[in-house]
């Protein structure tokens, strides 16, 4: 196999000439790089799609990311907001269809810069809350971008619990009108994505008052800036809320409203209807509000995932050219005598202790992509019966969508910065493009809900089919359990049955050790509560004091899921015995890894012993030597693009400290000196 | 106890008002926190003179950091160069002696953000390595900063295996003079502090080459900018190295040498000299450079452990004014009812949960300031025999060393994080102080020694000591044993003994259990090496696959070391039992937390049993409420001024709303864009 043609080189002279380093481990291919690639992307006509869009936006100037490690705040904002509108143009002319995969290739390539993603979360809130009548009206002012809107949810004061917002918008039969007001300095609306310089409208999630009584939360449509000069409306207070970890892109704004008032048409009517003389009318159930919850937490993952595979591509890649050390001492020649340089130092990814920080990432990264597209395939199955008003599916959907989104946010973060603190140096220099992964990824731990309130809604989930399993025992119970816990009720098995560490190779014998420890960790909560409460305590403050266990056991689920979906993706490959090999060490890496940094859980109740634990470490540093050969190979098949990767020290040619070098000489710190001595 | 009187207020309108909800927290005081924060100063002397200087510095509004986190990276820089000349200035003023408490507790107050640290650094390399005639001709011009000096040793493909190191120094005997050389790219200096625009000399660590022969690395004093008009010399191509995560304070830069001439006086020789015709000649043991890096890693600990005390301190803060969810569902109204608001939503630190993630991180903090003490302590004491060239204390001062600055970067990186993402998304503002806290804080786990191999280091202290013990049987190996491994011959235990949850709070019991589990960790990873010598490895090779193992075992010892330090300090404290009994629950909540986050370690060999994991998870939940009810005194006491923890959310008074508010509207995205508008 030679270089792939679709590369894109960076333009910089010594691209065609590839590291010597990093090429050797190109030679001796295990597996076709290229099939993966196919079978990531779903299909080789995919991967052609999206090498096609690639090759558009890589070859437009505009989109360029060079720069972006030297903007200020404001440089970066105003960068994203010319590309999107650069993108807008470009879809338009191409005929890129609204939710079309070359929209996707095409912001992958880009790595998200851009503005006004909140205009596309008013839009989805819009369709799902509003009645036809305001999709009509507004859909097409945001489409032609005659509006800018953003979605104003959270508060100073309060975030991921809704019933404490404290935005009130209180009916006024006598005009018809919503007085839409901040009673409070913590009922200011905080965060939201457009708001600090640009947004004209806000989708403004508040207390409905009508004739009186609260009628909880709705949503109002409020103009916040005259569509003549900007300028805020009168009883509008909206700026920017300043310097932030990262993100720079998204002007995070924050609102304050001073009885501002809104017509009676501006709250959306889907599902509630303020009649003109206040009276207030239930439309039905909000479900469907749920469900685009989980829709906001499926669509992010694959972001989130890309961040741990392109921390990976880059650290892997710069661990083959990064030598250090000799694995054997030099024989030191008498002091005065000329040395031999003799054997070079070693690769640090020849390394233990290198492959032991990177190589369970990439199995990782590969674990949450094959997770990520079986909870799609499952979302896309319960979404249909949903829209048919069959909500059956939507607990398990719920605590499937919630434990993935935390699971796979808090290891690409924990990943990502891994890979970049195993770069050493290096790895603190923006041009690495590890720092900017790391700051952008953590963010996601706390957004479209924190994580430790999303585990808690899997444990409650785990405690309720628990207790239902043991309500219905007997043949009939596991079948009415969500598939996704049928392993509750799965016949008991005390003692893992390894006898040495091949037997650890078993993706049965290790999905079956994580569904035993995620049965005994929900069962320990279910005990943990009962004894607080025959002690006294009520169901609630049992419940609030068994929550560390919770987390536990919610924890143990979710990477058994991903363990499981893994292995069954590795089933479906047996016409591509090469790619399935190289997968599988991937999948009993993540698996026994797990397993080992989470003995205690295994070791408990005996269902491994310290022999057995010992087996499958001896199972996982031979595994490691595997993965590390096919390592260069499997970080290449995600084809990234060097300009999506935006690294000086993870391109595809291993040209790390020549990139490096010119990089830094480009950078403010050097430039703007320069001119200050040439003035 | 009312509000301490050195608290120096913000300035803020509304800081006289102390917030109910932080007000409440020091109503009842189970132990008396001004005592507290003068065992923590070493004596209620250093606490006044520290609060002095903290007034002096605070005053000054020469020293604000107010607009920190608004700043490009060349502004933080040229922020940095101000302040440490106005800072030199004042010391020399008010007669603050180099070294003395004034100036630590200056430096403290300003959270380090001063430029030219690098100069320290050489003037410290020069004292060790120079001769007596280098030290009077060099350190007068540091001192009157007639130079401006760096450090040079790190280069761009090489840290920390230093025989690895490029640059070459040849003697060329015709003129008296060392050509010091750059031979290839990687050869680049790269990183030193102050080089990038600053520094006018730098110590060169370069590859000796006389007479033909290499004699090792040296250093060298090579001027690299004219003292006329700051210009690069001929020969030297020197800038900066671009964006990095943080640390914009430092100007870390480049340094390429083309065949650059210093004379022969130039090269440190209180070690090693050439002579005029090119003789080597080599004068003693460097042994003493070895202690430098000792010295280096015992002085960054106390910047490193204020990072996890700021984050506990701000996150704590904001933990009790934060008020999310009923811990008890509302009484739900009929809809269209007005509902009673009746109890508030709880303070976040009242959650499980919270407490999970934030108490663990403040008893880490307390547990790592008394490690560093007694580390300190250690210190003084074999310093001065090692001056008197008694080395057999060395080795163990050097694992100690490299074991506490690994330990304790990893755990303040991991615990700034943590606090930070405990406070949701307030905690991904730069005004929320954590995100410098955590870019900041995790460059320590690279710099001064990459952590692993510093753990490797450490691993390799055990096992020659665990060696020495076996080789040495009998009464007599223990003694023989340094102090912090004598555990190590200690009489097996082969089961905990404890039966109930309360027999875990027994210091002697945990620090035991840790001091098994370490010495069986070393068992282990000695018995892993034999084994696979035994299969035909060589020494070096089974060391190379083992490390992973040696990583486990060196952590334990590292906590064991910890955990002892912290029951040692605690046995000190007996005329002072309010203060005692509050540490006292933090060192429990140390030990236990350690012990269940490493849960499989303890249950590897039956040491503990899955029963007593539970008695132990049972006695840390208990703990959590304890240490709970102190949590706002524990952080009060470290006796943060507000503007050295320059938070809005961590202020003494608790006014976390009105400060993040109004600090927002003063940033650059607000106030530039108010420009553009007003223009």
């Amino acid at each position: 196999m030679g270089s792939p043609v679709h590369r894109v080189s960076m333009g910089d002279t010594w691209s065609r000439q590839v590291h010597p380093d990093i090429e050797s481990e190109r030679y001796k291919q295990s597996f076709d790089v290229e099939r993966l690639t196919n079978i990531l992307d779903g299909g080789a006509q995919n991967t052609a799609l999206r090498r096609k869009v690639e090759n558009i936006i890589h070859n437009d100037p505009a989109f360029s990311l060079k720069d972006n490690y030297f903007l200020t705040q404001n440089e970066c904002y105003e960068a994203a907001v010319r590309k999107k509108f650069h993108f807008q143009m470009t879809a338009q002319r191409l005929g890129w269809a609204e939710d079309g995969p070359e929209l996707y290739y095409a912001y992958r390539a880009l790595s998200g810069n851009l503005a006004f993603s909140l205009h596309n979360i008013f839009l989805k809130a819009l369709r799902s809350l509003g009645s036809e009548e305001q999709i009509a009206k507004w859909v097409p002012l945001c489409h032609r971008f005659q509006i800018i809107a953003t979605y104003a949810q959270t508060e100073l004061g309060h975030g991921t619990y809704l019933p404490g917002l404290e935005t009130e918008a209180t009916y006024d039969a006598a005009t018809q009108e919503f007085v839409v007001h901040s009673p409070t300095m913590t009922a200011t609306k905080w965060w939201p994505g457009d708001l600090g310089q640009s947004a004209t409208h806000a989708l403004v999630q508040a207390q409905l008052i009508c004739s009186g009584a609260r009628q909880g939360m709705h949503a109002f449509i409020v103009p916040i800036r005259s569509l003549q000069d900007h300028s805020p409306l009168p009883g509008i207070t909206v700026g920017n809320i300043g310097p932030k970890m990262d993100l720079n892109h998204i002007d995070n704004g924050f609102l304050r409203l001073d009885h501002v008032r809104v017509p009676r048409e501006n709250m959306l009517s889907r599902f509630a209807q303020v009649l003109p003389d206040g009276t207030y009318i239930k439309l039905g159930t909000a479900q469907s509000n749920y469900l685009s919850m989980v829709v906001m937490r499926v669509e992010m993952l694959s972001d989130v995932i890309c961040t741990l595979q392109k921390a990976c591509v880059i650290a892997i890649r710069y661990s083959v050219i990064r030598r250090q050390s000799r694995l054997r001492p030099r024989q030191v020649a008498p002091r005065g005598q000329p040395l031999q340089t003799g054997e070079p130092e070693a690769k640090i990814l020849d390394h233990q202790t290198q492959q032991q920080k990177l190589l369970p990432q990439l199995a990782t990264a590969y674990a949450f992509h094959f997770l990520a597209r079986s909870l799609l395939e499952f979302f896309h199955r319960s979404h249909d019966a949903i829209l048919d008003r069959d909500f059956s599916l939507l607990p398990e959907l719920h605590a499937l969508g919630a434990g993935t989104k935390a699971m796979v946010s808090d290891f690409c973060t924990h990943g990502a910065e891994l890979c970049r603190r195993a770069c050493g140096g290096h790895g603190y220099s923006k041009l690495s493009g590890l720092p900017s992964l790391v700051t952008k990824v953590t963010a996601s731990c706390t957004f479209e809900g924190e994580n430790t309130v999303l585990y808690l809604q899997v444990a409650r989930f785990l405690v309720k089919s628990y207790q239902q399993a043991q309500a219905s025992s007997g043949p009939t119970s596991q079948r009415s359990l969500p598939q996704s816990v049928a392993y509750l009720t799965a016949p008991y098995l005390a003692k893992c049955p390894a006898q040495r560490a091949a037997d650890f190779l078993h993706p049965e014998l290790y999905t079956k050790a994580w569904a035993h420890v995620a049965a005994r960790l929900t069962n320990d909560s279910v005990q943990h509560i009962q004894i607080l409460m025959r002690s006294g305590a009520d169901e609630h403050e049992a419940w609030n004091r068994t929550t560390v266990i919770h987390l536990q056991a919610a924890k143990a689920h979710c990477y058994y899921v991903a363990v499981k979906s893994f292995t069954e993706a590795l089933e479906k490959l047996e016409s591509e015995p090469a790619v399935q090999q190289a997968l599988k060490h991937l999948c009993d890496l993540y698996a026994l890894h797990g397993i080992l940094t989470n003995a205690g859980d295994f070791l408990h109740d005996g269902f491994l012993s310290g022999a057995q634990i010992d087996m499958a470490r001896t199972a996982y540093l031979d595994l490691l030597l595997l993965v590390r050969k096919d390592a260069i190979l499997l970080t290449d098949a995600f084809d990234f693009t060097d300009q999506s990767l935006n690294s000086a020290l993870g391109c595809y040619d291993g040209n790390v400290y020549e990139r490096l070098f010119h990089w830094a000489q480009e950078s403010p710190s050097n430039t703007q000196v320069v001119e200050q001595n040439t003035l």
